[in-house]
């Protein structure tokens, strides 16, 4: 078994770089928050005994030696970037997870035949730069790297700028790394295992996603002297819209959500008729005819809703990916450790993107989930127990000395 | 007749200061580029002759002195202060039309019996600070300077504060000033005058306004891994009530209107389910039992959206005006002035807000109206011609000639 005290240590220490306003964490990829996680996470690795390798999307990978020189290395990781208002376990409990797996082995004098390797993947949030998981994208061959580079923040600064402005930049050609298999630890950041009682959730599936980021363009006009029937109103577009989005998640059910979370109004004063609004409307089901249709009906709906208005209506898609299937082998080796330890617990489908469901393309994947308190995430008072922890690692732990071979 | 030519050389020098992004002005309420308008001002009324003095709201008024000491003053004026995303006209026309009107007497050697002003009000546009024409509801008691020291612009910065800070708190005691009338030229900002192909609005009437600040509060959360029946959606709520203010001022169609135009969401990110939105919506209407029932409606419809929805939900009023009724004496003066000049003319009811609203209630005052292309004003575009603005301050000159007496 894990240390679950140092575990939660190593989680307290982290949580005090970039603190948000309410408990949580204001840790967004590419600032100077970022990087000063970056290297605490590094100072630490190098303290275990691994060797740091960093690519040139910025991924950090720990290696810790096997025994066998042609073995392809066990992959553990997450990542350490936050939402805005983000807690404190999103991401980072899979990276130090990882991490703790790393220490224990050590105290255990345990050698594997195969390496191990605990890895930071760069923009998972997809908050400052979208898409999510931008950096395992890449290196799964699913963004091009001038691509990536190009993505901008809302005040345009370029993924490609910002990675070099904080230092990390790596020398190894991203994608270029081959891996015998990949476990990532997360936290369900949903309701599921917690009213259900159980431990640990062992996650066959993903959602798949479309993030349609929606354009609408209207005509700035004074709200006080611009009668009711001149108005080209892109603020009420957005407001059609918005619930068109929420009615077709409906109208979906079960296995399906939608609904906007970004949305930026333009000039934004009292008393002007909005000329623009952007923002971004976000559908996700396991089921891939559920997440097609509701991309299509909405994208039919919102053209009617600005073709009633008079609106201007662009929709780029700025995040997608197809529904995942874990595999069977690294799957089962997660519930067989979870069995063994006597820890309960349930099949899941992941409900949000996780680097695992890009690596899963690439090699053998499979993820752990841990409840977490009241289903919250993204949200600063996100929670979970030292205990869910440490259960979670534990199964990690397991699942990779299986695959890993000792 | 005045300098046309002279008024548009003003206009386009001001509008050099604070362009925008598409050809109009951000020159906002206490920015430095307000401060550089005003120096600005201040240099072309002490060119002409003026004295300027400043009151501790930094309204700004510029004396002609006149030929009876004893008598009350006569008051033209606006605003120099835009939208964030504003045209070049609007308020400058009638701080600069005043001011052409002092340039042409002085051409003249016209002397008055009663002294002539030319003021720019601080702060009309409201979007900074709101409310707007928060300066010369100080002037008029509407509020106290106390209150309008402490109203925060969405970065926490306070009017007192920036006031000080662009170094125009005057010397005067606010709304200490007598007035024996004021005239305020403004462009109409709505489509009327154009489709009506008249060259002059005499304004008899002004719309009332309540502005309701909406703060709702839902429970920021994961868009993909909270199932649709556990959101607390503030975005959603947010949709619907904005979608309610539209369908309450349609029904309370003729001479009504409803919209939101400032709207930010809470964290922003596209990936969180709105934790929170704070939105403004704004009503209006010339007909008091009207404006009341608007917002009687919208509260009562809000609260039914918010309870549905698990929402928390304060409004708060941010600006309010009850509707106006402009002196007779000096719309007729007005009036006859644009008949004695041979300009055409209708009388008008004034659809946004304007500092003679609050003046009306100390002094006898009224309003001139010129058109603007397409009605179009709150954006950079808005636009009118040389002659109109020349026609607007004519009828400026003759009405306050009348008022002030030769
Ligand atoms: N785990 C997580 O919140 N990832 C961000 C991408 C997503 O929105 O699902
Ligand atoms: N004239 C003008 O646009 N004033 C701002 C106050 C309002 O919104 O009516």
């Amino acid at each position: 078994k894990i240390n679950g005290d140092r575990l939660w240590d190593s989680l307290m220490d982290m949580a005090k770089i970039g603190p948000g306003v309410a408990g949580g964490n204001n840790r967004q990829t590419l600032t100077d928050e970022d990087a000063e996680g970056r290297a605490l996470f590094q100072s630490w690795c190098e303290a275990a005994g691994c060797t740091m390798g960093v690519d040139t999307m910025g991924n950090m990978f720990a290696t810790r030696p096997g025994e066998d020189p042609d073995a392809l290395p066990v992959y553990m990781g997450s990542h350490l970037d936050t939402q805005p208002t983000g807690g404190k376990y999103d991401g980072v409990l899979g990276v130090l997870g990882g991490l703790e797996v790393v220490r224990t082995l050590n105290d255990l004098g345990i050698k594997t035949k195969h390496p191990i390797v605990v890895t930071n993947w760069t923009n998972e949030e997809g908050t400052r730069f979208a898409p999510a998981m931008l950096a395992s994208g890449v290196f799964a061959g699913k963004h091009s790297q001038d691509w990536a580079y190009a993505r901008e923040d809302a005040e345009g600064k370029s993924f490609g700028d910002e990675l070099k402005r904080i230092g990390w930049v790596g020398d190894e050609e991203v994608g270029a790394r081959k891996m015998h298999a990949m476990f990532e630890l997360h936290i369900e950041q949903g309701p599921i295992l917690e009213a259900e009682g159980k431990d640990i959730g062992v996650v066959t599936h993903g959602q798949g996603l479309w993030w349609l980021q929606c354009t609408v363009t209207g005509k700035d006009a004074h709200t006080g002297s611009t009668p009711m029937n001149m108005r080209v109103n892109a603020g009420l577009g957005m407001a059609r819209m918005t619930e068109a989005a929420h009615q077709i998640a409906m109208a979906h059910q079960p296995h399906a959500v939608g609904a906007v979370g970004h949305c930026d109004v333009y000039p934004n004063s009292r008393n002007v008729i909005p000329g623009k609004v952007v923002f971004t409307v976000d559908f996700r089901s396991p089921d891939l005819e559920k997440l097609t249709s509701m991309r299509s009906q909405y994208e039919a709906k919102a053209k009617e809703i600005a073709d009633e208005l008079g609106l201007g209506l662009e929709i780029e898609p700025v995040g997608h990916f197809d529904p995942v299937t874990f595999d069977k082998g690294c799957v089962s080796a997660v519930r067989s450790a979870a069995e063994r330890l006597g820890y309960s617990h349930m099949d899941i489908v992941s409900g949000a993107g996780h680097d695992a469901c890009w690596i899963n393309d690439l090699a053998p994947t499979a993820m752990i989930m841990c409840p977490c308190v009241d289903g919250l995430s993204h949200n600063e008072a996100e929670e979970i127990s030292k205990e869910w922890a440490a259960a979670g690692t534990d199964v990690m732990l397991h699942a990779v000395l299986e695959t890993a071979e000792i």
